[in-house]
């Protein structure tokens, strides 16, 4: 077995439209334009309300709250709940990498990752997952159909995954997919890589 | 070292006052009542934002979307995003079980567990958690003070207990508190049982 996940494998082409509408004027960057849209309160920070008001997906629906409260999190380096302006810069060019990479998956354009596109999404990230690991994960992040990923779904469990990947990782040290681990230090990873 | 988990293992004693109100009609069940006040577009269904803005924790906040999301989830049997009434009565009950475990840890009745109770809950529980783990799980529930949870967090934390003790038994077939576990097997866990 392999595992090695690097999100950002397909690299080159211009960021997807979606969630970021054009730049308006060439001497802001979009990153610092979205900021001041997207903060309706006027606060000088962004919270995962607000993230979440601004963000559509393929659907048509609202990001997911869980979506918006981990990305928040993954920039939130005082664990406030909201970002500024300069941690809303890296997160704005996380989402919009996410947004090519999903886009590169969607093989159909269809909007969303179906179980075949998510099989070859992952078996090019560097896993071998078997069809019935694959399609549990539609299910669990399609619970309504259990048919396919939208992009904020994807973007949470590519994190998901990342984050058990790496806790896995670092346990694994004779690299043979099998690691033995005590009950405390599972909850610990469980619990901690959990959003 | 020892597991096994019971959250209900201190029976006894009338429900706290807290969430839900006085019942009003004898003949009515409380849980009938709270569902027509909590069911506020009248849709036959409750979901995660209708309980959500029903429930106040001991800081007179609202319980977290994610302790409602997990709740409403438990009771949600065909995957909607909602409840009915019948679903309702023992989602109520569940939470009123939760506040009487709440209010028996709370010792000095702040309304929040601090480190050592929570220390002192586990113990009862069945646990043995190093001082560490436990110092974990407050910062993980209580990511701004570091210091006490909240009974919406407690709440969270014990289901996510619950579940991981669960499916660690389940491969600890030796019972020595060590289990050996595959990549996709730790990735199925640690995905399927956080919510
Ligand atoms: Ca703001
Ligand atoms: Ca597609
Ligand atoms: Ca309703
Ligand atoms: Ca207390």
């Amino acid at each position: 077995m392999s595992y090695g996940y690097n999100p950002y494998a397909q690299p080159g082409g211009a960021p997807p439209p979606g969630a970021f509408p054009p730049q308006q004027q060439q001497q802001q960057s979009p990153a610092y334009q979205w900021f001041a849209m997207v903060d309706r309160d006027r606060s000088g920070k962004i919270n995962a309300e607000e993230l979440q008001a601004a963000l559509i997906n393929g659907r048509g629906e609202k990001f997911s709250s869980h979506a918006c409260k981990l990305m928040i999190s993954m920039f939130d380096n005082d664990a406030s709940g909201s970002i500024d302006v300069y941690e809303f810069e890296k997160l704005y060019n996380y989402i919009n990498q996410w947004l090519q990479v999903f886009k590169t998956y969607d093989q159909d354009s269809s909007g969303h990752i179906e179980e075949g596109e998510l099989t070859q999404a992952f078996t090019q990230m560097g896993f071998r997952f078997t069809p019935e690991f694959i399609n549990f994960l539609v299910k669990k992040s399609d619970p309504n159909t259990h048919k396919e990923v939208s992009v904020d779904q994807f973007i949470v469990l590519c994190v998901q995954i990342q984050r058990f990947t790496e806790a896995f990782r670092q346990r694994d040290t004779q690299q043979n997919g099998t690691i033995t681990i005590g009950f405390e230090d599972f909850l610990s990873v469980a619990i901690g890589c959990s959003y």
